[in-house]
Formats: C-alpha cells, sequence, structure tokens
C-alpha cells in the first residue's frame, strides 16, 4: 500500500522554526508573475518580511535571479516574452543554486500554457503550487479546470500530486479547502484557510511566491518549508476571514496579519 | 420628436432579478483590459460573484473568449500585441455566441486607440460603457476629453450615445454623476453613485467588466441587464462613499459591499 | 569648503502653498512606470488632488507627454518596448517644455537599466528621486543595492546626490528615513516618514510620481517642488503609520490623508 496516499497532519512546530528563519534572512524573491497580481504579491512578500523583485527583461533575469534568494514563474499572463524570460531566468538559477517554484495557472485547457509548461516540468523546480484542476492537468490526469478556478477538490488530485512529485523531485502543493503537500513519500493536511480567500485575486498566487520564499532558507527540508508556506497564508487567512465583512475589508486585515505574525503562534491550536 | 432623449427611471424590481441570476450562473469574464485596473477589476468581479479570467496570449485569447461567458475590452494601455490579442478574441467571441463589451478609454485625442475603436465598432459590440468624453467622440461628435477624465456632463452625451446606439446595435452607457443607458429608443437615467468614485482609479473600467458579467446572462434584456450593472455600482459606491473619511477606505467598503449586496436591497428607496 | 553638504530644514510655510496651488490646478501626469505600482501610483495621484495617466504605446506616447502637465519615467520593468516609449516621450515632452521625472529602480547592478538611466541623465530630467543605492550608483560612485532596497544610507548619498545635481542640473531627491533635496548647491533634510512605508511595495514610486504633479507647476522653485513632494508624503505617510496596525490597514489610511490633507496642516509642528 502506498503511505503516500494517507496524508497526515504537519507538525506546527516546525514551522515556528522557518518562519523565524524567513524573518531572519529576508529572502529576496525574483518574481516572474502575472499582471494581476504583481502588486499583492509583493506586499505579501513585504508583509511577511521578504523582499520581492519584479525585474522582466530578457536583458536582465539571469543576472538577477543569479542572486536572489530564490525565483517564482507564474504562468497567469504568459505570453512569448515573458517565456522567454522565463526559460532564461530559471537555466540560470539553476546553474546558481537557486530554488525557484512553478505557479502553473490555469493549466490544462489552454494548450500554450499547457505544453510550456510541461516543458518546464523537465528543468527541476523545487516546488509546485497549484490548485486541483491544474495539478491533475500537470499529472496528465483527468482535470475540469474552468479558467483559474479549481472545480475538483484537492483530495482528488492527491494522487496526481504524489505522481507528479515523484516524477519531477518537485514538492507539491495542492491548495484548496484543504492543503495537501507532498514528496511522493510523505503527504501532509492542512486543514485550515477560509473560502473568503477565494474571492480576493491573487492569495494562491501570493501563497507560491512565499513558497519561494521559504524554498530559499539554506540546508532546509523543503517539504517543511513547503507545508510552512502553506500554514502561514492559511492561518493568517482564517485569522483575517473571521474578522471581515467582505473581500475587500480582508485584504489589509490579511496583510496586517501576516506583518504581525508571531512564530510561537503557529504552535497554537487557535485559527 | 425622438422619445429617446427623454430618459426614465429604471426600475430597480428588475436589477434585483438580474443580480439574482448572477449570483447563480457565477459567470466567467475573459478581461483584456489595462494594466493598471487588472487587480482592482479581478476584485470587483469576485466581490460580485463573477469569476475573472485575463488570459492575453495570442496563442490562447481566441480559445479561451469561446468558452468564457463574456470578453472585456478595454483599451486604456493598448499596444500592438494587446491589440491583435483583441481582435482575435472577439472574432471567437463573436463565432461563439459570447457578448463582449469594449470600454474606449481616452479615445478622442489619441489616434492610435480612437482609430483601433472605430474598427471595433464595426465587430459587433454588445454594449459600450465610456464616459461622455469618450463616447462624444467614438460617435464622431466634439468632445474635450483630457485623458481619463471626462470633462463633458454626461447629459450632454446622450445624443451621442443615441446616435451610437443606433449606429452600432450595442448599448451605450454613459456615465458620469448621473449615468445613462440606452438602446437608441429607450434611455435610463441613474442619479446614484458619487464623486468620490472619481479618486479611485478603475471604477469605471470595473464597471465595464459588471457590464460583461449581466450581459452574459442568457435569454437577456440587454438594455436591463446594462442598466443593472450601473445600478449595482453605483448603489454600493453611494453607499460606500457615505462610510468612507476617502478614497482609501473606500475601495474595501466598495468591495464588502458588493460582495453583500441582496438583490432585494436593489428595490428599496436608500442609496 | 561646500556647503551644499550640510542640509538645512525646509520651511513648511512654502509646501503650503505649492499644495495649493496643485489642487486648483490638478496636473495631468503622464506615468511610464513599472507593472507593480501602477495601481497603487494612479491612487495616490487621485488622492491628492492631480490627475494619472498610463499611456504606453509607442503609437501614442509623444502625443499625449506634450500635452501633459508632466511625465514620469520609472525603470523598475523596463523593457525594449517600454524603452522606446519612454525616449520618444521624453523628447516629446523636451520639446513642448513638460517636466519630467526619473526614478531609476534598482540601478546599479543591472546593466541593462543603469545604462539606460546613465543615457537618460543627458535628456534634462527636472528631477531624479531614488533611494541611496540608486544615486549613489547613478552618480557613478559605489553603491551596495540588492534589488530595490537601498542598503546605502541616505546621508551617504548626499555628497553623490550633490554631484548628479551640478552634473545634470536636475534637482535630486535621495529618499529614506530622512529625505534629502538638492540642487547642488542648496540641500534640505526631511526627518519624517516611518519605517513601515518600506513594508508597501510603490511608496518610492509613487513619491516619483506626486515628484512630476509638483514640479510641472509653472513659474517654479523646482527645488521647493520636489522637496514638497517629499513632505507631503512623509507627513501623511508618518500619520497613517501612527494610526496602523501594519503595512495592511496602512496604505487606505494613507490614501486617505492624502485626501484630506490642508495645506495649513504642512505648517504645523506634528507628524
Amino acid at each position: 500500500m502506498n503511505t503516500s496516499h494517507k496524508p497526515i497532519p504537519f507538525p506546527r512546530s516546525v514551522a515556528a522554526n522557518w518562519l523565524a528563519q524567513l524573518r531572519e534572512h529576508s529572502p529576496l524573491v525574483h518574481c516572474l508573475t502575472n499582471q494581476v497580481v504583481q502588486n499583492f504579491t509583493a506586499n505579501v512578500l513585504l508583509a511577511i518580511g521578504a523582499s520581492p523583485a519584479m525585474v522582466v527583461a530578457q536583458q536582465e533575469v539571469a543576472d538577477f535571479s543569479a542572486v536572489a534568494s530564490a525565483l517564482l514563474v507564474n504562468v497567469g499572463t504568459l505570453n512569448d516574452d515573458q517565456r522567454e524570460a522565463m526559460l532564461a531566468a530559471i537555466t540560470s538559477a539553476n546553474k546558481a543554486g537557486v530554488a525557484w517554484v512553478l505557479d502553473p495557472v490555469a493549466v490544462g485547457g489552454l494548450t500554450y500554457r499547457t505544453d510550456f509548461c510541461r516543458q518546464l516540468l523537465t528543468m527541476q523546480p523545487t516546488a509546485i503550487r497549484g490548485n486541483a484542476s491544474e495539478i491533475m492537468a500537470l499529472a496528465g490526469l483527468a482535470a475540469a479546470g474552468r479558467g483559474v478556478d479549481s472545480a475538483d477538490d484537492s483530495l482528488a488530485a492527491l494522487p496526481a500530486a504524489v505522481k507528479l512529485a515523484k516524477e519531477t523531485g518537485a514538492i507539491i502543493a495542492v491548495t484548496g479547502e484543504i492543503d495537501y503537500i507532498t514528496d511522493g513519500q510523505i503527504s501532509y493536511a492542512l486543514p485550515f484557510g477560509d473560502a473568503l480567500m477565494t474571492r480576493v485575486v491573487g492569495t494562491g498566487c501570493a501563497l507560491s511566491a512565499v513558497v519561494a520564499a521559504f524554498v530559499s532558507l539554506k540546508q532546509g527540508n523543503a517539504l517543511e518549508q513547503v507545508a510552512t508556506a502553506c500554514l502561514v497564508m492559511a492561518y493568517c487567512g482564517g485569522l483575517a476571514a473571521a474578522q471581515s465583512a467582505g473581500p475587500g475589508s480582508f485584504v489589509p486585515r490579511f496583510l496586517d496579519g501576516l506583518y504581525n505574525l508571531q512564530p510561537h503562534q503557529l504552535k497554537e491550536k487557535t485559527a
């Protein structure tokens, strides 16, 4: 029997340690992301204690990703210029030993981005973060994606995530009502977050940037680091949602929460 | 005598019905819009109960607009790549029977976008939403536009809107202190909204996206649907402005208001 | 002895006058800026009483910058298309006597943007606003920039700012914990602002847009105008930070503060 299909709870004391390290190192995350979420992604990284940088030109990306702490590649508004920049940045990051994270937004129905993401799977991503539809599509299993929303339950995508982890060596995070994070052997389940987060654009995209920030930490256990990123975002999201009248007031509370989050809070029973 | 020049009040009970339908169907709006307002537009659509998707590459737009519920075309930061993508997306939307909406930002003084928007008028837009200067310029009448602000009163543009509606078959919305919505025969006047909305970038652009969401609803009366979009935004804008100390606190309150808006509220006398 | 290295306090009564004039003229600022901060920049300009316009296509920029009140050039996400648009816009602005402002984001480590900004120095910018690393790099002095954050103290960059002012004829603003503004002869020090502003993306970029708005005012003393822009932003930033629980709640309060700021407040001792 394949134990990887039995997700286990993530030890939250581990997360507290990684958050403390993130605050200490303030990793510089080179973001090649979509046009819609650049501002929110940058503000989430700043709030959590990392530094964002959106350098996009083909003349600059390779030099920059080599000196960044981590690289984020998000294909939400992919075009030809960005595709070339992403390939150059990933090649440079890999050569320099810089971790990189893939967010395969809306992969599945659209051939252009799906083919590109399949190509990226051969370039050793450190982690991949997507919703159920996206992870199932990437793994070559059936998916019912409609644009950027996930029409599939995250648990249904866990077998696809395990397959993808084994094939690529990447940590896979399938996020949804419950988040699942797997390295193909061990799978963590994180039952946090709040449905209100799906009414704010970019919460998933920003999570992928936070994943990049955590996997940049050295001597790391990448599975733990990806799970920590998911826990931090879900924990703060749940707290902010509980205090908010809707998606508008959620955003400032969420950013304040990330900014004020203390590592020890992650160990507690709340949220 | 041309009755279309005598705008009448919009029956608000009709709006309640369309809002209920929008919530039920959660239309997927393919947005080809300007760089400045993408995030806010997406958050407005999510708050109201629709789903946004910004797919921009020429390799993807035609496939995507054919399966979307509606398409938005906003020329605020038009460039050659986006122009080609817009033409491909509109052609595909028309073939698939998908409604599309034009937002002719800053048309008038700038030849490049003005020529392009005139070309788009021949491609059967379902609706066009602009301020007085833009609608007058599109109709070939005098306008005094200075960038993206409207220097003309919306009532002064009603004849231009009627002319444009008759020539193109589109529903025309001229928005300003009072919004006018016309199909060339019947013209509705909506005296809501608040001047504070002009101090927040993208309220007009986001309204055009909401227009797209409403005109996607099937078996529809497009005139009623466009008026409903204007009413919903002006109603929630007025409420949020009354509670806000300025344009900063307006945004979260406005999004919360859209999210919490119940159809029956639109029938009431308030706001 | 070079007196320019002894910064003096900025007379705040002067700032009140310029703010009143800005409100009266509502300058139209043509922004060629980076993808991350376009929305925030536009909202800051609207809140303070100016009008933003982001016209980006090479077919339009020259016509538009000639009729705008001022032009902003920010290289944060520079690419080849934008570079050509910037050159065309600056050339047109100079011909029409329209003031223009350079924000040399992350100049120093990246050759592509550094070479471009050096080229722009020969095109008579009215003002340049950057952090210490950027100003030192532009002046050809040592800098330790890491992406978009300033690793150098703003006072350490004052000699570089003075040198740059003398060489280019531009007013130079080096912003940080304390802001320094110099024309190469007189240097003002503004000890306001708050560290929380560094946890919100785009506060520096938006300041550069506000600098453009102020230097558009006619018959002006550009040194005073640039200092006023820095004072207004730092004053409102300090007030908003004092009322905020973090960077999320800072943004709406900051925008409300800019919107509600009365000229006479700038003369008072507070903040």
